[in-house]
């Protein structure tokens, strides 16, 4: 413990440094001296939570707690610990009903059980008059366990197995969403062998991809799902479908893209399906054809804001946009308007949800470009949400269990993987007094964060609570050290 | 199901479809129909099995099967279900065994947890004389189940929570590796209240960033893990750690990347730490000098080959390279050369390690260029095997159930999720003669797959066996329905 010379370094030594590495640590003291005791622009912004971005019921305390449908979030990560999924149910169910109320009614909305499914959201669903999309087994049994009508479940999926198929038709599945050629045999078989009359429609890749705030219309479409609308291949399979035993055709399905914020690629997709329809009209028995144009359904992708500079997409507005839009095509090719169906997944789960981490290490690191970046460290990480990792997608945190008062200092959060590209706010602006201990929140969470939540370094997956006028409850417990081992046999 | 008019298309009906879109239907029909019977030269290859991408153990017999250590695939799959994660336990043994020989013995060599980790691995690492690194509660909670004794365990983490730190110091851990310096306080705090001494490395971000076949000098790293050398920030940190009570420095560590074939940048970051042990021993009273310059920790990042165009990095001979040069390095500076450890993970869990899927749909589509490529579909996917989606990683497929004999064509192999992206293999030249219920067999997945699994579209994860000498034994059980729904409570 003795040390041979004087290192000019020994000043900084480790008393009383709670918050970073050595880098910065005399040049964090002097930017700290030399703030004004009055709150910064930046803080007063930080402090704010748009609402766009954050769920409906959050609201910043007196006290700078933030709350959610009244419970406060720090009593929250307290009781169920962190990071914990809190998940807003009258967001949630209000975006329900704002979808149903946008396209005419609950039947006509799928929610996309992809995004996030368990059986307490399969009875929110349910219980908002809402249909489901299942896209697996697993999604099919989970909802049949939570008790969702069948009769309001579509089953979609590039590569059904038989099994899957047979669940369905003997479930009595509103609809099979048909995506290639063969398995319109094998669906046909096994409907014959249930003695089941199955509902279907026909999955179409109309030569648009929606991004953005942009479309791009393409002849063709280099991707898994669908029939192509350029090679005859999907009016073929509608006919194939109409010809197959115990099926019968009542609409067609396409989806264009995720996170899309302009309306026109979802126009240019339903003119393109209307045009099909129209040519199926004129080759099919009447009664066939009027069954087999009965739907329209134009699949999910309507974006959500996940940072303040975004706008989500205005659901209403494209709906009553898409339905006058679908009604004067179709009278003009003679047809009577089918159905307009949509699949939001994100679009409703996304905004209910923030989780809460707890900070930990705070490290100032100097960067190539010579300057400094503050690395925040919190408790989860890409296990939790791969989405930054994955899609390179931005996120917003707060602070939550109090004002912060700070200088903007730029800041990157990352998780507590061993892993450098365990990132979830790759590049941001945050005041400089962020500490371990705080609680930071990151909003949008509910869709394809706990969905796509993994184990990796061996974490145990968060708790999932949800919060409804001042009331909290488990909808998923933590996982444990139990759950680890669970899959392995006792003699390892 | 009548037809009105007799469209040009009906000819292209369903039955006997079975492998296919309607795309292209009568191109492949004149394909297979030109094709002669002798076996082609990419059949040739594709029924081959390159030895430094397939488990050591893997053989094809005469019949077309694929075997691992005696056992066909199609055996286990069979009796487990697809897909299937298939571990070749001597081909693991035989890795850490490589890797302990090279670098003077297995308690030099560190596997990393994070690329798989489960009770049994942990048997196996012990029972082959092997460290094991940790980097969270829950690896070092599934070690220690297994019995994986303590003093061979070392303790990584950007983030270390006091739990973490006062569970590895009860535990006895041999060694903690200092991350960032509010850590050095927080654990000399806890060190002293357990009463134990604990020896510690200390993190150091070298300035090299190693890449497949280049590295990067840098002065300063922009990442999360670490103390800068360049900035004095680890020359400080290792100072603080002598100092601090019930801390013991006893070398120095960095990772300079993943996936490494060039030897190159390991020797630079060990000619740099040397450098600062050589600092170290200046500085430092001649016993607290000793110690903290007793290991040289050179992290991970031994790349193996996923394709057969890639050359696994030559372990004995970077080891032996590196032996020489951190000897000669060392003494050149007058220091006792330092115990040189390594934190391979991949380099041992890898390559033992194949998923096992069952082709379903097959689909020809026609792409923007005007050419077809075929959507090969399989029963897994992005939940089991992240790594293409996230770090467009590259893979190498086989048929395990018989001999393939068809003509090349442009194929992608895609999982059953419910996302366009997801994607095992983007762009491969496969024979044109693979088909529903073939067994496609991925090799090289038993590093960062299981590990980084998710649940997503409720798939249940696949089972984990492995075989040896013609026995299987199953290591992790498929998931089932009942997981899916055990972390709600009864009242959802």
């Amino acid at each position: 413990m003795n040390r041979r010379t004087e290192p000019s370094l020994e000043r900084r030594a480790i008393a009383g440094i709670s918050d970073g590495g050595f880098d910065s640590v005399e040049k964090r003291a002097a930017a700290s001296a030399s703030s004004t005791p009055a709150t910064s622009a930046l803080a007063d912004s930080f402090n704010g939570l748009p609402g766009h971005v954050w769920p409906r019921n959050a609201r910043r305390q007196d006290d700078g707690v933030v709350t959610v449908a009244g419970v406060p979030l720090p009593e929250i990560a307290e009781t169920y610990g962190t990071p914990v999924f809190v998940v807003d149910e009258d967001d949630f169910r209000s975006r329900c009903r704002d979808m149903a109320e946008a396209f005419g009614g609950g039947h006509n909305v799928h929610y996309a059980s992809k995004a996030f499914l368990t059986r307490t959201i399969a009875r929110w669903i349910d219980e908002e008059g809402l249909s489901l999309d299942v896209a697996s087994l697993g999604e099919l049994q989970v909802a049949l366990a939570a008790g969702f009508p069948a009769s309001r479940i579509t089953v979609h999926g590039n590569n059904k197995t038989d099994t899957l198929l047979r669940a369905s038709v003997t479930a009595g599945v509103g609809h099979v969403v048909l995506d290639c050629a063969e398995e319109i045999g094998r669906l046909s078989a096994i409907a014959v062998e249930e003695g089941v009359v199955q509902e279907v429609l026909v999955r179409v890749k109309p030569g648009i991809e929606a991004h953005t705030h942009e479309f791009i219309a393409t002849s063709h479409e280099d991707q898994k799902f669908g029939f192509s609308l350029a090679s005859g291949s999907a009016h073929a399979a509608c006919l194939a479908a109409v010809d197959a035993e115990n099926l019968k055709l009542v609409g067609l399905h396409c989806h264009v893209g995720s996170q899309v914020f302009d309306a026109q690629g979802f126009s240019l997709a339903a003119e393109r399906l209307l045009g099909l329809m129209g040519e199926l009209k004129r080759d099919l028995d009447p009664e066939d054809a009027s069954a087999a144009v009965s739907i329209l359904d134009l699949g999910g992708g309507y974006g959500i804001a996940y940072t303040e500079g975004q706008d989500p997409l205005d659901v209403p507005e494209v709906a009553a946009t898409l339905l006058r839009e679908v009604t004067t095509h179709a009278e003009s090719l003679g047809l009577t308007p089918p159905e307009l169906l949509v699949e939001p997944g994100r679009a409703i789960a996304g905004p209910s949800t923030v989780t809460v981490y707890t900070v930990g290490t705070v490290k100032d690191v100097h960067t190539a470009q010579d300057s400094t970046r503050r690395y925040l460290s919190v408790d989860g990480g890409m296990s939790d949400n791969i989405r930054p990792a994955l899609y390179q997608a931005e996120y917003e945190g707060r602070v939550v269990n109090r004002f912060v008062d700070g200088e903007g200092i730029s800041t990157r959060v990352v998780g507590s993987h061993c892993e450098s590209g365990d990132i979830l706010l790759s590049d941001v602006i945050y005041p400089d007094d962020i500490t371990a201990g705080d609680l930071l929140a990151i909003a949008g969470t509910g869709a394809y964060c706990y969905a796509m939540s993994s184990r990796y370094n061996m974490f145990t997956r968060p708790a999932v609570v949800t919060v409804r006028a001042g009331r909290t409850r488990l909808m998923l417990r933590r996982e444990t050290l139990d759950d680890l081992l669970s899959l392995e046999d006792g003699q390892f």
